[in-house]
């Protein structure tokens, strides 16, 4: 127990991860539970974290604690506002929010990133940046990532900065026509087909107009099934690829344009970061998946940047 | 009730609408009820038709029906399969599907429309080219028409008849994500905001490429809402306008481009009218709302072609 130097907490919406860490940032264990901030009553934080890793605590007096994620926004425990963009590891550890609980520890809460869009629109990430700190650790070159999900994020870096982001709401748009929505009562579950995938994407990825945009194309997903050119088990493939191909369009657009001919790295777990290999394929870009274990590499990243734990 | 000469019946998947209408046309009786095809068991569609309007065709044996809508689809009473663009009254009048019931009374099934969309896509309406009908019956001039809703539908016509036309998920994609989405969490109910529905429109008209596409856009309504720069009673109104300014702005690229510079015609009630009118504006387009009584005139105008009842 004497080598743990840090703790690690990605604390989202809908679930609580820990690492505890040594001062190289190999992590020596894990825990996990559905304790997201959604799921904590009355703002009851500090008796979950002793619940889940009170143990931890016990053993390292004063150990530090890095907190990522919607934990630290508002409706989490401690706000830590969102830092503008650019912004790198100095201007992340400046902007991160102390609080020291009742029990003594020392928690540091990890800031959102922030930037200005076209048009006077602002975008957000929080716990995302984290990631791409973790990312910049290992590989300092990288240029355009991409951190698909619920929300997808797509982040220009330059010289270790995030230099600009958006959003797109791919995965949850993709869970809310499934089950919500008349393209969803044609899908049968569970095949997977590539190919479906496959045309779906190059459709999403078509800038040709006469093609319309989204609010259109969604509806072939309705009629390719109706008129049996597509299976019915492989609709939800088909609207995956259709998704993602629109995200990668708008997203070359929207972040990626000065970043042309650099390969796009794609944070995300394995079947998701195969989808969007394949996808970039089909859009002639070249991407890189990182590999590793993600949420702990990122949170030494960021402890050693605040100088909670030695340099590398 | 001497003077019945038609009945209309407007039987889509959720409402049931019928109109006794005289041989010019005009309504002498209206009746409706939440007897949509989903609400109709075991497919008893005979039992609710004369449930509904069971006096009507015992008063004037042998008055001919004429049924549009959802009721002539494959999950309906009798399927009409879809006539092919381009296709106007004679080509709808000759894929008419003729039903006699078991009571006796003739029932003419209208077939929805099919066309053949770029990439092998294909599209389809059914119940809109009745209305179609309707408005070409008065105004033979008419190049371009929008039908708002779940999903709206532009087509253009072209000397009396459909030569394309296209589907947009507007409705029911703003349905969904306020009830199901991150986007309705901020979202309170019933302020009306004419100046956010009208920033939404603009983004979603602008085609700026550097503002993404959809996916992209839609957070707008999550990042306003969370930076203060929209009161939360407003942002139903901001998303209305962006879904509608995108379908617009797609719209006019996948179906408006060859009447370009000929008013939209919009077929909708008054409220959702109102909407439309404002965003074509804003779009620097000519808007023309068709007024009367929509589903009476369109079945009128289809028995005439039929030969039901007397030309007009």
């Amino acid at each position: 127990m004497s080598r743990a130097a840090l703790i690690g907490l990605d604390w989202g919406t809908s679930s609580f991860r820990a690492f505890r860490l040594d001062a190289e940032g190999t992590p020596l264990e894990r825990r996990a539970a559905a304790r997201g901030i959604l799921q904590v009553e009355g703002g009851a934080f500090e008796a979950v974290l002793l619940e889940q890793v009170g143990d931890w605590l016990a053993a390292t007096p004063g150990l530090p604690v890095i907190a990522s994620g919607m934990i630290g926004s508002r409706q989490g425990w401690v706000e830590a506002p969102y830092a503008p963009c650019p912004a790198g590891a100095a201007e992340i550890v400046r902007a991160l929010a102390r609080h020291v609980t009742a029990g003594g520890a020392t928690i540091h809460f990890v800031p959102g990133l922030s930037c200005e869009g076209a048009h006077g629109v602002p975008d957000v990430m929080r716990g995302e940046e984290t990631q791409i700190l973790g990312l910049l650790a290992e590989q300092p070159e990288a240029r355009l990532v991409v951190l698909p999900g619920t929300h997808s994020k797509w982040a220009r870096l330059e010289q270790g900065r995030v230099v600009g982001f958006a959003t797109f709401m791919t995965g949850e748009l993709f869970s809310v026509l499934r089950k919500h929505s008349i393209l969803g009562r044609l899908m049968q579950e569970d095949a997977e087909d590539p190919d479906a995938f496959a045309r779906g994407t190059r459709y999403g990825l078509s800038k040709d107009s006469a093609a319309g945009g989204l609010l259109r194309r969604l509806f072939s997903a309705r009629t390719l099934g109706l008129f049996g050119r597509l299976p019915a088990a492989s609709l939800a493939d088909y609207l995956s690829g259709l998704l993602i191909g629109s995200e990668i369009r708008e997203a070359m657009g929207a972040v990626g344009e000065a970043a042309q001919g650099e390969p796009v790295r794609i944070v995300a777990g394995p079947e998701l970061a195969a989808r969007y290999r394949a996808a970039l394929a089909l859009a002639g870009l070249a991407a890189l998946s990182v590999e590793g274990e993600p949420a702990a590499r990122d949170h030494a990243a960021l402890a050693r940047a605040a100088g909670l734990v030695p340099e590398a």
